[in-house]
């Protein structure tokens, strides 16, 4: 494999899932808000892959909070579809850092919604503080 | 005001909601986990009217975590119904408190869920410990 | 009251509401996708306000889905906080229509999130659809 | 294979899953009512593994309502944790069906939670009616 790729591979993560009747509303389809819940799961296990946990992370004291985020939605998902969140890392700063999403029909890559969110590293008190100096290392 | 029907209404306590379009799933109807949420606003409102707040026990230090809940569903509520949701206190016991809920619709007063709940104090660490004394005072 | 205070408060309305307990994660604070739910809440309630029931809306056929949406959040809301969601009309085109909305507290004003919804009117099989003359007319 | 082993196994599902974030509560574990989404994926895992889609059922007009559920909690769950929910079919009748549920910690096999659902089968209208013949049999 060559290296170009690996660090293109190294910057995506896919993750898939099953829709969940609690996630359905009474249009028949995902309720809006959900989807968001799908790229957390997406950016947690992007920053596992890593070798980070999210859990110890916060055990720690430092917790990623939303500061901004933007979602299109481009078609619907409905109750027992097999999803693909491609979340791919965007920019890593001292103290902030955002993702991309890509959500996907997994069966027939059919795109349903596209996303964006910005994170800030804050501390117990709520306070930005800087990324642990591990993860900025892991994610570069 | 008779004090027998005074002490009767200090023990039931009745809240008024809308239902939300995020409260339902496919079935068009109101999801059941749901009508949960909304027995544990009933009871967290009717502490409130006691006049402790339940947010400032937890920032004391302790918690009431759920133990066992049951529930019937008699029939379901739908999106932007008013719904009624009448706690009634049960047992207060040294470490324990529970609830019973009668879940109706507002304008018609039919029946959807009847519901009980109890209720363990825990301190931070998760280990039960008494309820706050000034809480099983004013439920007395 | 003036006709231009008359046009302007036509186009925001107030809702008021309670942060619940299964609202919150275990950052301490509102699970970052619920306050869309609000939001929503504060749309649908604007919608109400102008004569318009959006539940007889889809019993019609007409849904509202959500097609963008983008969301800054400022500061937390936290359980058993009194919240204001204001919500202010934006665009109103023949098949879609905008908000934006503004979450404070409502005891301190402090603003907590700013966002902003596109949602497309559809029709039963998804398919864009006109928005209901009589929608456009009261929005107007 | 012993049949009698065979026919225990029939009767039992395994799924595992692990816990969102979006799950917990400020308690620091998960919200008491998302263990009853679980067991929802457990039951609609299990008819899916007798080769019947719920999905299907309910396109076809017959829908599974819960009618009554119990749950004890005996130990919480917590973010990041992979969990094993072990469904298990009770009674099948003519119009009902019901489930017991064990949820466990994947790693420690920890008791957390059991619980038992009945559910009954209804038409669109919401009217009881006999479950699929299909899905009987492959439940016998």
């Amino acid at each position: 494999m060559s290296s170009d790729l690996e660090s293109a591979q190294r910057r995506t993560h896919d993750l898939e899932l099953r829709v969940r009747y609690a996630e359905t509303d009474q249009m028949g389809v995902v309720y809006h808000a959900n989807y968001l819940v799908w790229c957390e799961m997406g950016r947690t296990d992007f920053i596992r892959r890593c070798g980070v946990s999210y859990a110890e992370m916060e055990r720690a004291g430092i917790s990623l909070a939303v500061s901004e985020l933007s979602a299109r939605y481009h078609a619907p998902a409905r109750y027992d579809d097999v999803i693909r969140v491609r979340t791919t890392l965007g920019d890593v700063r001292s103290r902030m850092i955002s993702f991309d999403y890509l959500i996907v029909d997994a069966v027939t890559d059919k795109r349903l919604v596209s996303a964006q969110t910005t994170l800030i590293s804050i501390d117990r008190s709520g306070k930005p503080v800087a990324l642990p100096a591990e993860l900025r290392r892991l994610l570069r």
